[in-house]
Order: structure tokens, then sequence, then C-alpha cells
């Protein structure tokens, strides 16, 4: 048999559930993903997450002395809004002490908001994670639950009045690039994470860091989270 | 048995799964794995790719009307700079018809350019793409062939020497955010590779689509290539 014949045929059977991914194993005993020692960021992914929600404070966060960036899924392999799939390298079947829990946004947050599984997985998930962090329209997913209640928040201006919708307990900032309340830091749209994920690396290793790392990956980081340009465009 | 009743029984068994087409037969017969009809945006993946030289283009170019992006690599899941995966949706084992060839740079370039499987590959996939567009160290990929001979290109300002050190034919620009020159649209480092992907949004759909694509993503676009700041930096 062919090298890809084999991995055809393998990811038919693992489509089919005729092999299970290691990671299943892990649903009951805690066996964390992450290496000893490390700053523990655990990204939730979707069908139809928006690429950049996740790549951008992906690439940023992981220039972080010592950062270790594990996916989290309800299945093995999730496909982009814009096509491109991802592996996750644990599943929702369990909950995982972690240092930053990342929550992209995009179309699939439409359908996942009357997700009951999902719900009480990032109930318990957060609750295991020592800081929380949104992007875009993955504030929604946290929306369904109460643990924004209270907090200032925010979310994509576009998405502005449906997220808000979901509920009416966090004081929603229509106006900010991100927001950074008890453990929570909240964000724009898509883009905006990448900022926000900057200013989480100067919260964490100060400005002289982050710098480095907007040097490093040649970015323009708008580091003002009251310089909102997507709040006027969108209102 | 005559030579047409052997094809018809070889086509069958082909068919079947019961013999195996070999490498050399996939290089020559196209099985594309775009729809008909898209615009066919292929994007090589390696370990240790640059996650936001692949993703910030990707996000860009994928809200483009009729886009499709699919990944290919030399094996079925490789693991960015920044820890997270992808599944690629076919394997360098053949070429592919294509109207933008996408290469991310990152670290795996470093032990890459001296890849001779990838360079032939790249040799017979650039022939095969309308348009090829290399961000950061991906420009380095290119500069192993002869293909950007006499043609004016850039690539990320910290790795410039050791890019300009693979070839000295090409015309390599040490100021430019990006270049368009013949076929290849090449840029700087990371970030760049971000607004190079809305300048070819505004090359084939003009600037309102451009500008479309950069509010929905909230994005702040250089959209000047000849300003390059990080060339100052890192000079």
């Amino acid at each position: 048999m062919q090298r890809r014949q084999f991995i055809k045929g393998a990811s038919l059977m693992l489509a089919a559930g005729v092999i299970a991914p290691r990671t299943q194993a892990k649903s009951t005993t805690d066996s964390s993903p992450f290496q000893a020692g490390k700053y523990r960021i655990l990204a939730l992914v979707f069908d139809d997450y928006e690429t950049l929600d996740l790549h951008g404070p992906v690439e940023m966060l992981g220039h972080m002395p010592n950062a270790e960036i594990k996916l989290v899924a309800a299945k093995e392999i999730v496909k982009s809004y814009q096509g491109p799939r991802v592996v996750a390298d644990c599943l929702t079947a369990d909950t995982y002490e972690c240092d930053l829990l990342l929550i992209p946004g995009g179309l699939g947050t439409r359908t996942l908001v009357s997700d009951t599984a999902l719900r009480q997985w990032l109930i318990k998930q957060v609750a295991r994670s020592q800081n929380v962090f949104t992007v875009c329209t993955g504030t929604a997913l946290l929306a369904m639950t109460s643990v924004l209640n209270g907090r200032k928040a925010t979310t994509n201006k576009m998405a502005f009045e449906w997220v808000t919708s979901l509920n009416d307990n966090p004081q929603w900032q229509p106006k900010a690039r991100w927001v950074y309340d008890g453990k929570f830091l909240t964000s724009s749209g898509v883009s905006a994470g990448t900022d926000a994920a900057l200013f989480w690396v100067k919260h964490l290793h100060g400005e002289q860091e982050a710098r480095r790392i907007e040097t490093l990956t040649e970015y323009s980081w708008n580091q003002d989270a009251s310089n909102d340009p997507y709040a006027v465009v969108h209102k």
C-alpha cells in the first residue's frame, strides 16, 4: 500500500470512528496536553471559526517566552471558515488546567450559542483557566454562560447587537478595541484580537517584550484599547 | 491479452483500488483538490512554518469572491512554529493547476532550502501556477530555483542577508513592504504578507473590495508597498 493510500485510509477510518484518536482516552482523567512548567494556552476551535481570530493571537502569544499552545475541539479535525483545517490536540470531552483559554469567533458561533454541551464545557473550562481571552464573536460563547455577568466586555461591533442580545448582564462596551476586567480579556473583531494579544504580552512581560514581538512580526500594533476605529465605522 | 483489454482491465483494477497508481503517474494526471470554477489558492505548508505568514493571507484572500484555499505539504499533518497543526488537502507527490501558489516563511525554511525534492516540486508547481505569492522567508524557497532570476523581489529584512545570499540573480529590493513583478508577488516579514494579500485583492477585484475585507476584518492595511518601516528597523 502506498503512503498516500494509507493516509487516506487512516483518515477515513478516523472519520468513521473505526480508529479513535488517542485524545479520547483523556475524557475521564485529566491528562494535560501541556508540558510541565509552560505558560499553557488552550485555544478552542470549531468548524467555521474565523482564521485570524485564532491565528493572530497564536502568532503573537506563541513568541512569548515559555508559551505552549494547544487546540481543543469537540472533534479531532476542524475546518476554518476560510477552508484550511487544523488538528485538535485534545477534546472537549475533558477540561484542562491552563493559564489562558483563547476563544476565537466566526460564523460557527451563530449555531454554537445553542450548543448545550459546549455551554457546560465552557463553564467548567473557564473555572480551570487562570485567564480567558475572547476574540470577536468568541465573546458570544461566553455570553451563553453567566461568567461575564457584571464584567466590562466587548465584541465585534458588526455583531454587537446580536452578541449583547444574548445576555444583558455584562457591562457591554460599545467602543473598545479590547477590554480587560476580572480574569477576562475580550476584544473587538478579528484583527483586534492580534492587538489584544500584544496587550497580553505587555501585561505579562512588559512593553519591551511586546515591542520585540511586534518588531519580529513586522506588525503595526494598535496599542490603545480606547482606539476602536471600527466602532465608528460599523455603527 | 490484447492491449485494449489490458488497459480496460487495468483501469477497472485501478478504480477498485486493487492496484495502486504509480507516483510517477500521479504527477502527470491532475487530481485537483479544487472545485471547478473557483479561484484556486494552493498554500504550501511545512513543519515550523510561521503562523501569520500563512494565516494572515488566508484570512484576507479567503474573503475574496469565489476563492478556494487548499493546503499542500509533503505529509498529511504539519506543525507550525507556534505549535498548532494543520491538515494538508493534497501532497507534494503531485503538482496542481492553480491560480495562486502561496508560500509562507518561517524557521522551517532554513533546512528546506537544502531539500532537493522540494526544489524539484517547486519548479514544476510554479509552472502550473498563474501567480506565486511568497511571504517572509518563503522567498528563500523560490530563491533555490531560477524562477525569480531577473525579477524584482523582496523578503524579511531580518533575514535579508541570508535569503539574498542564496541567489544573486533576482533584483533584490532592500526596502519594500511587497513587490509584484512578472507573476511573482513577494513580501517582507510576517505581517507584510497580510498587507500584500490585500494588495492582491485590490489587484484582482479593485480597491472597494480590498476595503470591504479590511473593514470586515477590522484590519489597518498598510497599502503603500514603498512604506517598509522594518527595512529601517532591521538595517
